[in-house]
């Protein structure tokens, strides 16, 4: 019940009948007050659903007192026609329960370029308001799942406050596809402004840094919607460090889960000159199909990884060919970019594997979370839409 | 024998035994002159391996006499004793054939950070000087052969003059891995100078869109020999336009043999603003995982085509994401952003796939080739080094 810990919010999910398998698919999350300060980042894709985009509309003023939600089907790539039934489902929900649909956010996860089956939808708004309850949280978090094996929820109980969320799929935000859409709820009484700053920073070093197989989704966001009704407001530091925990633990359930993974994968940039140089060269590791392979395989092959640090120019990040080092779990199999300690004293039979990049370039340093390329990623991507 | 079938050139292939199959690995391409004009594209990628180092120093003066390529072994992420090692294959070559050292170039591919075995690599080379013969381009084109299933060739006969070549790898060159390596020949007398500008050229809209998985090598290299022998000046425009025609057979030949695939894809933008532009999209979309996995599973997803069109930022390329139109083999299943024509009527059973995608922004184009991404792929990937 994560996404309805903090009080002043209830939530809900239901069926709406638009999955073959029969399981939920909208999900309600409601602020009841007394404040409705509200937060969000959308996918920068240039290729926007259409409930990304109705949703940057009713953000825009930094108030939103709802947010609908539906796996099943993207609306994306739809048309106006799509844009119209974001826009229904919106007054739909404001009809209800006596609400500006510009105060109503939807979001939407499946299928893209199929129009949603309104009748079905609405039918399950229904259910889901008539289902709204401060105990909630867990069938919201189940009723957003795609090809998520487990609901991801996270919630933190501050000195005054309370911060909680719901989060599915396994992308990332800017990039990242298999859609990334993520609700988090606190009592704590906070300004759009101060919300919004917040929330971008915590987001910056969690699911910007979270990156399953390098395609961004039209339909990612994130919502950060604030009741006040603890009557409480911390300071903006501790509140990011905060939001950024719980991102940080979503961000990792999401990678955990990902399709057809078995590995999971942090790549840190040690030694960087600057904070983007580190992202920028973990990031090009983490986006190698031959490093995603060979871990998927067991092999600490530490040439891939410098091979795909040397992709890197210059002018992005600051280092000498000659002086890389690559540690695997812990065993440096490379270095001063040749060859290190023996391969065979590296165990990748865990599920988890962390990678070391030492540029010897500077303090700075970055992680990207991933995670390994496998038979089953294929097989649930060739067979997802036949 | 088509590296060997300009006048003015000697070919072999021969077995050093690096390589466990106990196939061959070691080619060798003497230009016997009159010229010995030499241009060369190498990997862009900072980890360069110890012969790209070497060879790069080899062609700085616009000359090169002889090419020796092993495979069964990269010589990358080998340090100061891998340039070393590098060198004194050169020195071997030149004191066989009485030859300045500085006028050898070394190619290598094949596993990254182990040492070459030198004694065997060497014994190999005297086989191959043993072996020198104007028929020899045939037995070195299979010798360069790693995970490639088909040496691969070409030959172009022109009026006054003859150019041919060999290739090996599925990668690309800038970026690319799966090392690509080329050696291709003429008796053609060109300049250095003039080579190279052709050179750029033809391997700018030919190998240099040839993006196979999207990961760069640090071993990738191009080289054209010269060897005036034909005693024939060509246009520069007509020998550009034929060196393009023969990279264009042999990258295709590349693509058709790369790890695992099931399909060659070819994706044509149109429409564009820029040529940089329309090479911007294509590549975007030839890089995403979940785009390939859907070819392997023979589904037209456009949606997924579309989302990576989105993830090109404006900066790069101009367009209206609600005028996006896509075709797949010719069935045009999305249209001004939105459905098109129903999927079914998409057959894509066979090996050749067209996407072409129209931006509606201009009259630029460019298509970049690639291959899908299979079990076959992640199963040669991930058991590759193990």
């Amino acid at each position: 019940m994560s996404v309805s810990a903090a009080q002043g919010f209830r939530a809900a999910g239901a069926t709406a009948g638009l999955k073959d398998s029969g399981a939920s698919d909208v999900a309600l999350v409601v602020n009841d007050g007394p404040r409705s300060a509200a937060a969000a980042v959308f996918t920068s894709n240039r290729v926007a659903a259409a409930p990304v985009r109705w949703s940057r509309r009713v953000l825009s003023d930094g108030a939103a007192r709802a947010v609908v939600l539906n796996s099943g089907g993207a609306n994306a790539a739809t048309g106006a026609q799509g844009q119209a039934d974001a826009r229904a489902s919106a007054e739909h929900v404001a009809s209800r329960l006596g609400l500006d649909s510009q105060d109503v956010a939807v979001c939407s996860t499946g299928l893209i370029g199929e129009r949603l089956d309104m009748p079905r939808l609405l039918t399950g708004i229904d259910a889901a308001v008539d289902g709204l309850a401060e105990e909630g949280g867990d069938d919201a978090a189940r009723a957003i799942m795609t090809t998520d094996t487990v609901p991801k929820q996270a919630v933190s109980r501050a000195e005054g406050y309370v911060l909680g969320g719901m989060a599915k799929g396994a992308g990332m935000l800017a990039p990242g596809l298999a859609t990334m859409l993520c609700v988090l709820t606190t009592d704590a009484d906070l300004p759009a402004d101060v919300l919004q700053a917040c929330l971008r920073e915590a987001v910056r070093t969690t699911f910007d840094r979270t990156d399953s197989d390098g395609c961004m989704s039209t339909n990612d966001t994130v919502l950060l919607l604030a009741s006040g009704a603890a009557d409480h407001t911390p300071e903006p530091d501790e509140f990011t460090h905060r939001l950024r925990e719980v991102c940080a633990d979503l961000a990792r359930q999401l990678i955990a889960d990902a399709e057809g993974a078995r590995h999971e994968i942090a790549v840190r940039v040690v030694g960087a000159a600057t904070e983007p140089a580190a992202e920028a060269v973990a990031r090009a590791v983490t986006r190698s199909n031959l490093f995603k392979t060979a871990v998927f395989g067991q092999d600490p092959n530490w040439g891939r990884v410098i091979s795909a640090v040397g992709t890197v120019p210059e002018s992005v990040a600051a280092f000498d060919a000659d002086a890389l080092d690559v540690w695997f779990n812990g065993v440096r199999v490379c270095r001063a970019g040749g060859v290190g300690e023996p391969r065979d004293g590296v165990d990748l039979t865990g599920r988890q594997v962390q990678v070391v990049i030492d540029l010897h370039a500077g303090d700075a340093e970055a992680t990207i979370w991933t995670n390994d390329l496998t038979h089953d990623y294929v097989h649930e991507n060739s067979a997802y839409s036949t």
